[in-house]
């Protein structure tokens, strides 16, 4: 069995709530029963990496976690491979991407979460990243990244901040879910849209959708399905 | 003076009218003051290129032009060098620039635009792809082209489809000013927004918004300008 934990939110910011508020008894418990104490940030999405880590750090503070940034070690591949936890933060997912492969970090990230075992958690572009590709984002590619390819943490893509269509809108531009299905059209894999307030919370080959809405999965040929929180999604881990 | 003429469309659908009907007259004017009979249509942002190529020849063919698919053509940059006038269309500009650099055309349509002055009308992404390069196109990156330049038929990045933030959204996804923002902190160019209804016609040295709204010129360290239709804009072709 794998040994991966990870906890993957659509957004780090919800209507109505801080910082990560919406998911914080999950994020503590997911830690805690760990013995997670202090988590290694990943500020590389956005450009101010202390001002981040610092919004972080003012939030994990309090729930008992101690925050480093990776922006800060000497050495990015050793603090890796020492961190207890990881938190990959959202920004753009294409300064992100580029910024990993920059920094060699990939393979490492690979080996420590998914043959170590310690826990990652990711926000918007930090999920976009952990998944198979970041051909379902929804940032402008302000960087060219050497590939699509992410960490592959799980085999499939995410939508993060997935919307529904509005109905009632004059704009001509595509639609949310037609840019995924132009995706699954190329691709053929599928796309988990996780609606802002949810994350999906994936331990060893266990997959369930956490959060108070549902999340719509599109598929190559098949209608779209809707799931209701804490439903089992184990099934997206095996696919090949 | 270059001999280039440019008609650079937001899009091609607005709300109200039939596919290009918004830009009918101008488009009729462009083509015909150029003596163009035939335009040689690039159909690769889109999947169906037959489809694609049919529903532009039902639009054109009534206004007295022909339409040639570039896909079907046995030699496309044989083609690319005898065409009168060049139309690549909208659909997703990943997908539309990589078949560019698949089929080696790049090279071949700049010379053809810039040097030998033959029409080109872009929409959507036809008109992403026409300027310095794709950063800021709006679609899902569902391809991954050689590199995000592109063409660099005019010296700074189009928006197309910009649209206002929506004041009264509870989403935290990022707005577009603030995704083309993130564009000019990484990359200090100028991005001009052009809204849903309104084109770029650059004739030479000349750059002149044409529509009915304004765009919006998005500059580093700078306050964002709002242009009315008919505004010279040709200062945007003197970017270094």
């Amino acid at each position: 069995m794998s040994p991966r934990s990870l906890f993957l939110l659509s957004s780090s910011r919800v209507h109505g709530y801080e910082f990560l508020e919406h998911a914080k008894e999950h994020l503590k418990e997911f830690l805690t029963k760990r013995n997670v104490k202090t988590v290694l940030f990943v500020p590389y999405a956005q450009n101010d990496y202390n001002k981040y880590t610092e919004l972080v750090e003012n939030t994990l503070s309090p729930w008992g976690f101690k925050v480093e940034g990776l922006h800060v070690k000497q050495n990015p591949i050793q603090a890796v491979l020492q961190a207890e936890a990881l938190f990959i933060g959202g920004g753009n997912t294409f300064v992100l991407l580029k910024a990993l492969y920059d920094e060699n970090l990939i393979p490492i990230i690979r080996e420590r979460v998914l043959q170590k075992g310690i826990p990652y958690i990711g926000s918007s572009a930090g999920t976009n990243v952990a998944t198979l590709s970041i051909h379902t984002t929804n940032d402008m590619p302000v960087a060219f990244p050497p590939t699509f390819d992410a960490l592959r943490l799980v085999p499939f893509n995410i939508n993060p901040h997935y919307l529904e269509p509005d109905a009632a809108t004059r704009h001509k531009g595509e639609t949310r879910d037609e840019r995924i299905n132009e995706f699954i059209e190329y691709h053929k894999k599928p796309v988990l849209g996780l609606r802002e307030g949810t994350a999906l919370l994936v331990e060893g080959d266990k997959a369930v959708l956490v959060g108070d809405r549902n999340a719509k999965l599109f598929m190559a040929n098949k209608e779209q399905v809707e799931f209701a929180p804490n439903t089992d999604l184990s099934f997206l881990l095996n696919q090949s």
